[in-house]
């Protein structure tokens, strides 16, 4: 499959953006409505996914270090990116906002064996994956959704064949994790992995998993840091109606949700060492704004920190100003279209 | 009131793009010519505002350190942003780019208790606000616009009331200051707060204002640092057809104005110490570049620095190549549509 | 000539994006196609560029420290962005993309006094300048376009008449070199200069002949630091149907090739000292992401960089996993529209 997303408008006469995937010769548009199972089944299956009968127990047998150990699946599910109706901040009624209840892709963590589920439905970003320098990380993965995804780590050391990417004729069987199928993946945290950094699907239907929802959090621990009192991890990313077609306009999210009062609240009390961790996990621009705090970046104070795709930093102060604040995107229609929240403060 | 700033095209069929503000259930279009007054009638009053009876009067009684005073406006006015009417680097005339004069919005300094003001017009970016570690900035604002706007510092620290946002149903009286009130601003600089900032409006009618120009440079100096012998301050910003309709296209600025000869001339002679303050005052992707010239950050020598919206930075060097050097932006459409000027040495 | 490139559609019913130059005051659509020779015909002879009766033999006597020299000229040529016709990453050909040989600009390097070209064909990017730390780089260019041309570095040191930008009235010789004449550049590596850097057309046409694949990189190299054992120089940029016309869609290039198998193959073996150098040569965001590695830069490990247009930088590891990696910009439409490549570890 390759993957194309343009506004042929002005070139071709055919409106709007789109997602269109080539297989084979054959263009095919897709969204988050889009029969996966049915595209799926065009796609070649790559020699090593083939040969790999059920793609599961590729553990290498010597997991160094502790052994920090998750079941996640990755499933369908209807999202909803503002399950309060209001934006707090602008005391105001989204209705006019639309529909804003999707068909997201979400990961899930299980307990062991993939007993049972930890949280009432898989979520956007799904869950935080942790791990203290010397550690392994063991991720079972189980694909629960109609077509091949993947997890894909950042920062973690990966031997080649657990990286989870797609690459076509070379993909080997932890790049394409089919429905129903399980792989697990082993990825190490020696000295210098350490910080913050994501994961998300890299599969052969790439990107539109990863638009659908599928990524969330992971970090690597200094085991000589002095963990803070309060700790909060915000994916900056959109929900697109090229994507999600009900939606009536493109919403800019932090963690899932859009606007104050639906993305994330964070706490603390005056004296805390707190601990921000920001990721982007779409394919803009955006700045981390935080009113009435300031960090120190190389020798430099600053209060807005701007951030591409996939770059994932963490920011921490300790807090000596009580309130309510907001914290933001500085773009001001991504602010205005959902990313911002509170920030409370006692 | 909520906003929006979308192309709804290819989605609704409507054309182009646009602002769209809700108040209550009710959408307009807004743009620099809309009757701010009318609009701003239909705005629930915050009830912290409503008690307060004049916004005025809220300067704490202890203010530390020097008490660095200012009095400040923002009003309506006519703005020029190609007053020469040429583009002195590509040597031409700029008579095909339609009308620049604009309806715009400006800050403006007046002389204690609001005698007199300093300059002939309020200007697009305001004026600079100065303090050194250890100071009170005090900014006695009055409201000269026919809807309510603020002013809202970066990089200082001041107390949640005095934040100067919009914050719905819990905004301060300094979140919204309507027309004709004034408010009294505290922000304090203590150590951990030096450094290059800018200030805007966030009140309830944002982004509108802040596009029609209510920004302004701001600095906190470190009183350790020997002053530079030429300083500069640049804000990169834009001026866009969405909110200005008589513009025939979007034009990108420095300082309020657009292409070499009407942007700011930087001046300086061989053996000078230059710091030049640049910061982003619009939602793009902008760089700092300046010919002939270096300078080092983090250990790395660059001569092109990345800056994304509300960052601010300082760049500081010793003159030692005379000459007619051009400063601009590196993405080519900005260069090409006014983000430039010229920086001469003797 | 002025420049914009706009969309219009929305404002003015003119459909599409379009390059647009003025030149008196009329105004011009250009791209790869458009009869350079006959517009440059119409461009007014800055004073100093109609003195310098050929624009050449204008090398300072004194050229400081090692002599490094180089003779190159830029050419028009048919350059094929996707000569394999597949990508390899998504396993499936590249049909479906349209003609993707297009009517190119490159810079090519010949022996000395314009003896033989160096290569068959001029490239996308142009030769490699290197430099160490005291040496001069002297560059005899010779223009084989229709349209005036230049060169213009990032990062040496260089006199204002050796900068090789078009500044209208004050244009100096090196800033518009007409077809058929040469002028010797001279730019200066004295201790402050040092980095990765790149070099671009700054004459009257800009942005055009940049767009067409007028860049290549420059390295000022610090005496006193190891080589490394591998090293690659990556260009980030794109080539639109704005420009080009027969193509059928954006495609983002690495190097002036697009979609993995036709970029750049990197190559090392476990223990190597690997340097990737990196330069923007576009207008837009990109992030350099590599699978399964990571650096540092002030102290933070990071595996993904954002950077901006002109922004040039190094990463330097040492190789300590083997397989089949991918290099890309995480911005995923960039991906997969080509700016992704192999890095192939033994």
């Amino acid at each position: 499959m390759s993957f194309e997303k343009i506004n042929r408008r002005g070139l071709l006469g055919i409106g709007g953006a789109a997602l269109l995937c080539t297989i084979g010769d054959k263009q095919y548009r897709v969204n988050a409505n889009t029969d996966i199972a049915r595209l799926s089944s065009k796609l070649s299956l790559p020699p090593k996914v083939k040969a790999a009968r059920d793609n599961s127990a590729l553990t290498k047998a010597d997991v160094s270090g502790n052994r920090n150990e998750y079941w996640i699946t990755a499933e369908p599910m209807r999202w909803n990116i503002v399950p309060k109706k209001r934006d707090q901040m602008t005391w105001s009624s989204l209705k006019n906002r639309g529909r804003t209840t999707i068909n997201a892709y979400g990961y899930r963590a299980w307990t062991p064996g993939f007993g049972k589920p930890l949280t009432r439905s898989p979520t956007v970003p799904g869950p935080l994956l942790e791990a203290t320098v010397g550690d392994s990380l063991v991720v079972n993965f189980r694909n629960l959704t109609p077509g091949p995804v993947t997890m894909h780590p950042h920062g973690a050391f990966y031997a080649n064949e657990m990286d989870g990417s797609y690459k076509g004729w070379w993909t080997d069987p932890g790049g394409f994790v089919q429905e129903g199928r399980t792989f697990t993946y082993l990825w190490e945290c020696p000295e210098g992995t350490q910080g913050t950094w994501f994961y998300h699907d890299h599969g052969p239907l790439t990107p539109l998993p990863m638009y659908k929802g599928l990524f969330g959090p992971l970090v690597i621990r200094d085991p000589d840091e002095t963990p803070p009192d309060r700790e909060y991890f915000l994916a900056f990313h959109n929900f697109s109606p090229v994507v999600f077609p009900q939606l009536r306009q493109l919403l800019w999210a932090v963690n899932g949700r859009a606007f104050t009062g639906n993305t994330t609240n964070m706490r603390a009390k005056v004296g805390d060492d707190v601990a921000i961790h920001v990721y982007g996990a779409d394919d803009d621009l955006h700045t981390f704004h935080l009113h009435g705090h300031r960090w120190e970046e190389n020798g430099v104070i600053i209060d807005n920190k701007t951030f591409g795709p996939a770059d994932a930093f963490r920011i921490r102060f300790i807090e000596d100003n009580p309130g309510r604040w907001l914290y933001h995107c500085h773009v001001l229609p991504h602010l205005h279209d959902g990313m911002i929240g509170w920030y409370l403060v006692d």
